[in-house]
This record gives structure tokens, C-alpha cells and sequence, in this order.
């Protein structure tokens, strides 16, 4: 089959490698229908993260499911399945919590699974799924291209917009401020929304990013930072900060944007991948009594509850791609997410 | 009339002082029934925190209203109330979301109010009260002596330690940990135990405290501290840690236990004053998933929620006053607390 392997920083090559099979009873093996390029695979592109091997890379995709072991008994051959970006057993306290981000039993695409065996990347034809009962969703048949989209983005960015907005305690009426205009935070817009929100304001210097912004429901943008930020979303909400706050960069300064962002008693969710150096002030969080919730989302949890919705198009997560692109050109994807030519980009096997 | 001034480390004195008098047209004057040393003013007193002049201390007390300002209508001269901690107006953002521990106007009994004058302290025989209307709260009368000390701890640790079960997210069929054995940690237990918490497991290794902890509903003592609290968590629990942690000291040690106590996807409640060095590790925080929230307690929303139980009888927080002096035994309370004789002392002007 074809894959996509990271050679190095900025080296994205699409290669020839044995096709996955089948290792363990409760393994599935996934024909890629389309996956997708990550910001955080960018953070290993751009050489931020250190690469001490070639390796597969990717871990976001939706497919058919071509053959499972003997005892995987949910997921059969010929379906449709979309998987979280991580595989989960299904069975384990975390699991059973609904935090299948800390499966016992959790492993990465690209990596290794739990019993030292490598996973192929989700940028490639087939990938081998550990423990495909816990870690796949089932999508009834048939489903027609359009959704196909929709369906990947519950993948990661989707299902993590939604965590952020749901740690943010974002409910029916909440005002909330969304710091990151990438897939994610874009993704969290659209949560917050579908949760009711009242007010939803994008912190983006992006034409292109802030009017799909306002398409996923953000009711003002904010194009300031730091203080005059703070500023503006208090006069935008009249005199007070904002109930909840979806942190969806990573960074130092973004965290301490979403902090100088949310109101005393109201709650931050975090859902960028630390970067380091973003230690939060616990005097600060506990003189202003902010809530911090969030971190690496349950997509296993949150796919059944929002896949409904992309079925009936009462949500259209999947306008994030603004990119198609053939599995052949993956390094053409991975340049034109870095220089910033487009959001998020679908590759197609 | 009599008041408790600290005048420097271990320096306690009752001293006669003005009596207080309305200035505002907000205020009230309340003559203290009973009052008591909380854990906070042994900061003072060990000299931890630094005291620029002698100054009036103690923020804790129940009384009787004997004079209000012409803007006061829901407190009147006669009333037996019970203060919060703080100060505040009722009708600040903060107020109206029921987080009137940051509220604008909040001023700190034994300081100054957000006027610039001088506030009396609690331990005291008369406290001039801001914001009578949004502060205090009247119980109904007749008030029987037995009750005192449940309603005294309405002002403070009781209604602390219910901030902390609630920011711990502590409800029916909760595990909960303890960490902090003092009058807050204890109150702690109570309040978990009230919310229905199944498993209340209290980190001490005092055993008059323990032996309150399982009065106040705390089915387990550990005793262990660092890694081995935790794996005795661990089996107490059937190989899971807690869904809900209390921190209840602010230290970076007991922060550190707590988040080491609190299983992937459960939440940290935190209402121990931090003492500084207790940053948040963030990478740690998303890789579990775990909620923090916290701080200082919005007293003035619990007491109404909580005075029907103590009046009732079916909660006793008063329980963790084992000693009562006169007030002018001020500095022999403060003794007592701090050398670990009493784990909460009363004082009756």
C-alpha cells in the first residue's frame, strides 16, 4: 500500500509498505477513505518536535473496514467506520468513565500499540486499528460523499471543538470566547453554537478563517490581543468577561489570552496541545475562582452524540477542509497548511 | 468596646478600641455573639505574612444588628445574622452569578473597606458591617445557644469546605479524597458526605481528627503521604483513584497529593489559601483530563443553602470548635490553634 512517512523537517514522502494485517483477536484492518493533515503533524514538519526516525504519520481518518480478528464482534467487514485519533479498549475505568483519551490501553497511529507492535499512520490506504470494538464507530450505510467531510472532521478537530466547548461548560445561554482560529478552535465555534451559546466571540486576524467563523455561529470577532483584548470582550459583553472560554492553540501566550479572557466564577477548557511553559497561576485561577477543564478529548465518547447531527446536516464540521487533495500529493498538503494556504487538508487514497 | 489586635508574631492582645458606627448608609453595626481564629490568621501570627503596623484581626462571626444606615431595608436592628468572610453588594456581575467572592466591592473584615476606611475585625465586641443587605444573612429567631457554633462555621470553613465538594463536582455515587485535616478539610467531609458522596476517604494522621472525619461521613483514613497515598487510594477504590479531590491546606505538597489522588477525568477542588509554589502542571492536567476549580468560597451563596440543615439539626458543623474561651483569651485561642491543641477555637465577647 501507499503511506505517508515524515522523513524529517519539511521531508513528507509517500511511500510503498506492506499492506497491515491483522495481529491481534480484537484488531481491524481500515481501506482509508479520506484522512487528513493535523496542526499538531506540523509540529514534527516544522522540525518543533524532534523526529529521531522516518515514520508513518496521520492519525485522523474514516474508511471501510476490510477484515477483523476473531474476536471483534461490533465492527464487521464492508462497514463504514470513522476512528478517534487514538485507540481506546472500551473496557478499562477510563473507558467505562467515558475518558477514553486515558485508555489503559491507549496507543497513536503512526506509533506503537499497547503490545509493542507498530501502527501504520492514518495517512495512508490501510491502517490496522487495535481493539477495533472499543476504538471504532459504526456509520449506517450508505453514506454518500458530501458527509465524507463531516465524518473525518469527528475524527479529532470536531470531536475536540466539542470537548473544549463541553469542558468550557458552555450551555444555553453562556457567553464565551474562542482563542485559536485553526480547525479546532474553528470546530469549537461550531460547538458552542450547537450547545446555544448566546454569544460566541472568534479571536482571528483572518478574513477567510473569521467568515467561516461566523458561518459556524460566532456572533462578533475579535481581531486585538493581550489587554486590548480583554477590553474589547468586556465592552462586547457589557462590562464583564466571558462565562466560558475554549482555549484552542497551546501556546503560552494563548493561555494566558483565554485566562485574561474568562470572567471570575467562569471556566476556561483547554483543548490546544501544551507547548510548553504555560504553567497556569494557581493564585490567580483561585482569587478569580476560574474552573480549568479539558485536555486531550474522548473522541470515542463524543462521535456517536454529534454524528447524528452531520447525518441530518444540522452541522457541517467538514467545511474546515478547504483542501482536497490526492493521497499522492500529501506534501503539497503538508505545505499548504504550514504556509498557511488553507485551514485543513483531506487526502484522498 | 473590646477587640483583638495582632501586633506582631505571636503578639495577641484584646484591647479597648472606638466602637464601630455606621458610615455608609449601606452599613450596619453588629455586636458579635461569637466569633473565632481561623487557620488563616495563624499565618500572621507565625509570621508567614507580613504585617506592616498592629491591626485588628478575625473574620468570622455571628450577632445581633444594632444599628443600620437609611439605605438598608432587608437587615434591621434586632436581627441575628451570620457574615461571610467578605464583604459584598449583592449587585455586581460577580454577586449576580452567585460568585460573590470576587465580587466589586468585596473588603476584608480587620482591613479596609473599598472606601478606604478602616474595617474592625470579627474578634472583636462590635464589627461595622459594608453592604449590610448583600452580606449579611439573617437567621430566624429565636436562635438557640446549641446552634451557635453550627452557624458561626456558616461564615466561614463550613461553607469553604462545601465550596470545595461542589468545585470538586462531588454528587451521589462520587469517590471522594480529603486532603487537609483542619477544620476546612473537615468540613470538607460533611459537606461531600451531605452531597451523597459514596466513598469519603480523609488523608490524616491526627486521630481526634480522624475521628471527626468519620463523624462528619468519611468512610476511610489514609494516613500514608506521596506515592504510597496513592496506591492505598488505588486499592481502597478498586484500583481507580478518586473522581473527586478536595484540597483544602494550599501548600505545594498537598496540591501535588491531591492531583496525584484524582483519576483521569475527575476533578480537583481547591479551596486551601495557596501559599505559593503550587503552579499548575498543564501538561499533566491534559494528559488526564482533570478539572481544577476552586478558590475562595462565595460564602454569601452557601449559607442560605446551608442554614436549613444546620437549623434542622441534620448536619452539625459546629462540631469542629473543641475549645470556647472568653474573647479576652484571645491570645491563648490563638496558642491553642497553633500548637495543634485545638482544631478550632470559639470566642464569646
Amino acid at each position: 500500500m501507499l503511506a505517508t512517512i515524515i522523513h524529517g523537517e519539511r521531508d513528507i514522502r509517500v511511500e510503498e509498505r506492506a499492506d497491515p494485517v491483522v495481529i491481534a483477536a480484537t484488531d481491524a484492518t481500515v481501506r482509508v477513505v479520506a484522512s487528513c493533515v493535523c496542526g499538531s503533524d506540523l509540529w514534527t514538519y516544522r522540525g518543533i518536535r524532534a523526529l529521531a526516525r522516518p515514520k508513518p504519520i496521520g492519525h485522523e481518518f474514516v474508511g471501510i473496514v476490510e477484515s477483523v480478528g476473531t474476536e471483534v464482534v461490533d465492527v464487521r467487514p464492508g462497514d463504514f467506520v470513522i476512528s478517534p485519533f487514538t485507540s481506546s479498549d472500551g473496557t478499562c475505568p477510563s473507558c467505562l468513565n467515558g475518558m477514553q483519551a486515558t485508555c489503559d490501553h491507549l496507543s497513536f497511529f503512526g506509533g506503537k500499540d499497547t503490545e509493542g507492535h507498530d501502527l501504520p499512520g492514518a495517512q495512508g490506504e490501510i491502517v490496522r486499528v487495535p481493539f477495533a470494538d472499543g476504538t471504532l464507530v459504526v456509520v449506517p450505510s450508505p453514506v454518500e460523499a458530501a458527509l465524507i467531510p463531516g465524518l473525518l472532521s469527528l475524527s479529532d478537530v470536531m470531536s475536540t471543538g466539542h470537548h473544549g466547548a463541553v469542558s468550557a461548560n458552555v450551555g444555553p445561554e453562556s457567553t464565551v470566547v474562542v482563542v485559536g482560529d485553526g480547525a479546532v478552535g474553528l470546530c469549537a465555534v461550531l460547538a458552542a453554537s450547537r450547545l446555544g451559546a448566546k454569544r460566541i466571540i472568534a479571536m482571528s486576524r483572518h478574513a477567510d478563517r473569521q467568515a467561516l467563523a461566523r458561518e459556524f455561529g460566532a456572533t462578533d470577532i475579535v481581531e486585538e490581543r493581550g489587554a486590548e483584548a480583554g477590553e474589547r470582550i468586556r465592552d462586547l459583553l457589557g462590562g464583564v468577561l466571558a462565562d466560558s472560554v475554549i482555549e484552542a492553540v497551546g501556546t503560552k501566550e494563548s493561555m494566558e489570552q483565554a485566562i485574561a479572557s474568562v470572567r471570575p466564577g467562569g471556566t476556561l477548557g483547554h483543548v490546544g496541545v501544551p507547548a510548553g511553559g504555560s504553567e497556569l497561576p494557581i493564585q490567580t485561577l483561585f482569587e478569580r475562582n476560574i474552573t480549568v477543564a479539558g485536555g486531550m478529548a474522548p473522541a470515542r465518547a463524543y462521535i456517536p452524540e454529534l454524528l447524528p447531527d452531520v447525518l441530518s446536516g444540522a452541522i457541517d464540521p467538514g467545511r474546515v477542509f478547504d483542501l482536497s487533495l490526492p493521497l499522492a500529493e500529501a506534501a503539497e498538503a503538508y505545505a499548504a497548511m504550514d504556509e498557511r494556504r488553507a485551514i485543513k487538508v483531506l487526502l484522498r487514497p
